[in-house]
């Protein structure tokens, strides 16, 4: 990535602020920087910003100590650069740098950052660029498409290995250090999470590894995922913990005919909400529609949750090089549960999926 | 830490809310919220707050999803919990329970849930916390001093490895890889950062380690720590590939004694400025004044930046059990750096640092 691209993708932004009405796009730190300026510093009290701005040029303030680190990121390069050091006001010199007008604010901008620009400036409103400019990075290019792929063949490959590791005895606990270091081994940059949920724990979606020991005839779903060069991974797999019994089986089998049908649902001109009535309507008719106690998914790249939303609501024209996650899931509380992921892309003609690990009924020691 | 102390926490934080003029606080996941309730959910899209407002009882709002997870955290017990379900508005639900009135918000609320609060809610409005509460979790009790002083042993022991490790001919990634590793060996569940910036690199207060290989008569920043036990570490020490020239030597003993004068300011009844005062004041006076271009210190916690800071303008009254970094360093552009960081905790005659590590000149192969 050099500079100009990154140029682009300012322009780019900042046209689709404007069509969006805005007087402009601000970002802190977080992916949409790392996306406008491949520069990636911790979030933190002191405020960095990036402007974009219509008639003026881009600027970013940053703080006077991390000015070096800021100037030799790769898309830096023709910005207008304001540091400020420890007993200024940076909301102030932002103030000075903005015009009147509303502008779109980074969704993870700290509330300290944007009460105090409120306080600084006179005529500027804010709005949440994630209702304004949700898809700014939603559509990837075929650089960034490659990136997820690679991130989800290392996902699948740490699946694969991590089956055939012993899971009766163990606690959920050291299987989460399993798939840590199967993730990092199979070329993961950084872990996440790695959600082990056996037995009971499977019925809460976002439990974590806990110090449960699994048991024979136990579900164990494992949702886990990281970062590769820049791109996340996050795929989700129920294993037994030896042959399912009937009612363990027929949960499994509408959980993955679900997934197989949201799969189905996308293509191009399909909105975000249509594949969650695809696979709701599956697990509903089956007579488990309260037990699906979560959206279908979520768009995938820079972050790991990020628009579109595959949920009722969004109405997302689905679009190719949109990614998001295809995971319907069944949670029989105090029991257990199921759930199946994978990342998919929207192609010219439907979809690919991202993940290939095996999508059958997988039995473990 | 059991339930009532987490209750207790609570009611102090609402009466000190009071006490500045707040209706409430609100609280989003992050140190505040894991501080008040033991619940560490990931800070994501979807709306987790806990409210604190006065006349009514407690309440969290949480993702029907996350709910298991909120309701097993030691201190949600005597919450009253809403969850909200995927497409359900949650900002409704939080605007319901509030009354209207001036709430402080947490410092790192994502703006899109402010936003979203702001527009709910027709009478409330918000301030950061860090601005009308700063302090909140700046005083440690007992048991957050142990775990702050286990930490410091812990960065502490990893930088005595470290420093019989080679320097020379290996890049600043390899030695930022060693300290991961040692800090994890040492006890740490979480490394956050470590910064090795070498020769010019280290003029570079935030730089990152990077792929520079280190040569003799480098000048080497190292700043690394992590969290153990939910507490954090942070310690900066400046090495010497081989023996330190003539200029190296005075710029690290300007450092050594600015680091020294602050230590010996830290008392109760000092201002957090006055802490900053005396570093600075030794920097200057060596006329090195410009070169010093961060402030001296930030709090430490549950969080590696928290208030107190130690920086003019902050008039934080100091108290026993406060905690804080005393990091003073000079930074020559394109040449070298140094600064020398220990975590510091106010005591009822003074200070005692929770670093031990050496702080005299200390020359790597």
């Amino acid at each position: 990535m050099n500079a100009e691209r990154y140029a682009d993708r300012r322009r780019r932004a900042l046209e689709a602020a404007e069509e969006a009405e805005q007087a402009g796009l601000l970002v802190t730190p977080g992916a949409d920087l790392l996306y406008l300026t491949g520069y990636a510093p911790l979030p933190l009290e002191r405020l960095t910003m990036l402007g974009l701005a219509s008639g003026r040029d881009p600027f970013l303030v940053v703080p006077a100590l991390e000015r070096p680190a800021a100037d030799a990121a790769p898309g830096v390069e023709g910005l207008a650069v304001f540091d400020w050091r420890d007993g200024q006001d940076p909301y102030e010199i932002a103030a000075g740098l903005l015009r009147s007008g509303r502008f779109a604010i980074t969704d993870q901008t700290w509330s300290s950052h944007l009460l105090a620009l409120e306080h600084a400036t006179a005529d500027c409103l804010f709005v949440a660029a994630g209702r304004v400019l949700p898809l700014l990075r939603a559509v990837k290019d075929a650089d960034e498409l490659e990136r997820l792929r690679e991130a989800g063949q290392s996902a699948d490959a740490a699946f694969a290995d991590v089956v055939g590791l012993p899971f009766a005895g163990r606690r959920e606990s050291d299987l989460a250090a399993d798939l840590d270091r199967l993730l990092r081994d199979h070329g993961h940059d950084r872990v996440d999470f790695t959600i082990v949920g056996s037995g009971p724990n499977g019925a809460s979606p976002h439990h974590v590894a806990g110090e449960r020991t699994i048991e024979p005839g136990d579900a164990v779903v494992m949702d886990f995922g990281g970062i590769r060069e820049g791109y996340c991974s996050d795929i989700t797999r129920t294993v037994f913990v030896g042959e399912p019994d009937e009612e363990q089986r027929r949960v499994y089998e509408i959980v993955r005919e679900a997934q197989q049908v949201a799969f189905d649902a996308v293509r191009p001109g399909a909105l975000a909400q249509d594949v969650d009535r695809a696979a709701r309507g599956v697990i509903t008719e089956a007579g488990f529609g309260e037990r699906f106690v979560h959206r279908t998914g979520h768009g995938i790249g820079l972050e790991v949750h990020e628009p579109p939303y595959i949920v009722e609501g969004d109405e997302t024209v689905l679009r190719p090089g949109m990614t998001f996650s295809d995971e319907p899931g069944i949670y029989l509380p105090g029991r257990f549960g199921v759930r199946i992921e994978d990342q998919v892309v929207v192609t010219t003609e439907g979809a690919e999926r991202l993940n290939e690990a095996s999508r059958d009924v997988t039995v473990v020691g």
